[in-house]
């Protein structure tokens, strides 16, 4: 088992000299898998919502969710809001997969654009790291309902790294 | 009873000459009301969510929300994507409430800047409709925690006014 | 001079067929491009800025801006909104590209991503068309300075088909 | 000449402890005031805009700018780019009228939607913070034309504050 430094997304945080608590910290692969996952299971939203996390690598979250009717607009389709959820995970988990060990993650903006009604049964749904600042990352998410090529909803996504607030990790 | 016609919100949508489908029909404030419920009560989301509506009247709306551990991020606050989805809703029908009779809502994009965690019990959210074109209403939303007079997510959306698609109303 | 039918890009509007005024013309390839470079020529704003129009192809376009003193913000980079202008302009056209060619382009909304300042002598913009709807076609577009392979700016864009308004063209 | 510390905005940025770099001057609003106009009249785009500043307050900024056929779109009205360079502007610097002094800021993101073109000859565009954070500080604005009371154009903005950056202040 060897201690194998984390590959470096392109965009990833640079090692950020002038922040006062930023130990740069190496971390392996299976470090990265394990604290996104530790996250992603603290969060009560997505097990209501029964999202399954189906890949992550450093800068790139996959997740999957299916129609439930108990989460539908008034057109019986699937609530743009349980879809802006997901696809706000997503981008989230991708900006915390390339963050610091000790950063936790929040949202600060994101933009939604719906391309057509959340009408399937099976929706992908992707997270992707664009570039990585300091504090803000900015990412990409795409949904896409069972097995349409094209994208009905995206997103545009900044998120903050947080550093040293007492009861915020993860 | 008296027959008054909707009294027109500033920035609603002007008489369509131009469009081949809309006749514009005179409403009751009543129906106007029971129009938005109607569309309202068939969201699964909101009564999964457990979202109340506490006013509405043309161009404006307030919902309100409660702490609900199963809609929580990994911190423990109420997930924005809770949030967002009352916020959306909230503005869908606050452009609803000014659109024709026969028209349908469907959110076409929207941006939310989360300005702090969702911190609290209770949470209060509005929608607002900025100004209404002939297909497009663009509205603001706010969230507040508890009391306090500060939002704590801003919205910014644009709805689209659809019209005569099968299977598709309110 | 072969006519050949304007190779449809993957998400171009659809045959409209419930629209009662949009009659789709069998358009070519160079008629597009000349549709593209007239209604570019007539912007004000892209020859005050000295934009060049690189590369157009159905849903993608390219534009090249250089840096300029009379464009920059208070640090001496170019301005967000010189930036901004070229990047809405080349989502406009893009999304213009696979309109009807009796259709005029209107920006609805766009979200721009500052990840970095403009830094650099000559900034490469790009727009594309990620999916088209009837009446909506959202666009992203990136923006690179000098040889960079990272963009230093992204937008999510939403342009709108307008038919039959008097005075409105292009 | 009593010198009298900002009134703080009430979103205005708290006192930052955890930051090692930030040392919160007192500053009057005479201070705050001319801090805005140094750095507003190093913004060549502004300068070349002819954008003229018409008020400031802490946490307040309008301006006003003239139609001026350089910077028409295809249509022949004013480009969603100038104005929204101005908008950004106007946003840029009521955050910055409530940082600190020491603080430069920069944009890191904007949605703008466009509800009508920019049509007429006057054009007041006004910036507003609607709460203001450590680093980041979230902003409104509205763009009229004329005397018009509805807005034509509005944004939602999200500045940054930086610190300590060698050659970027203001």
């Amino acid at each position: 088992y060897r201690k194998v430094s984390t590959p470096r997304h392109p965009g990833a945080a640079r090692p950020a000299g002038r922040r006062c608590h930023n130990r740069r910290v190496a971390e392996t692969t299976e470090e990265m898998l394990a604290r996104v996952r530790a996250s992603f299971d603290r969060q009560g939203m997505m097990s209501t919502l029964g999202v399954e996390v189906t890949a992550v690598e450093p800068g790139k979250v996959e997740m999957s969710l299916r129609h439930d009717d108990r989460f539908t607009q008034q057109h019986g389709f699937l609530h743009a809001g349980a879809v802006a959820s997901v696809l706000d995970t997503a981008c989230g988990f991708a900006a915390f997969s390339v963050m610091p060990p000790d950063a936790a993650v929040l949202t600060a903006s994101y933009t939604i654009n719906l391309l057509a009604p959340a009408a399937g049964e099976r929706f992908t749904i992707t997270g992707e790291v664009v570039r990585a600042g300091r504090t803000l990352v900015v990412c990409r998410g795409e949904a896409f309902a069972d097995g349409d090529k094209r994208p009905f909803a995206v997103m545009q996504a900044t998120m903050t790294a947080l550093f040293g607030r007492t009861g915020i990790s993860g």
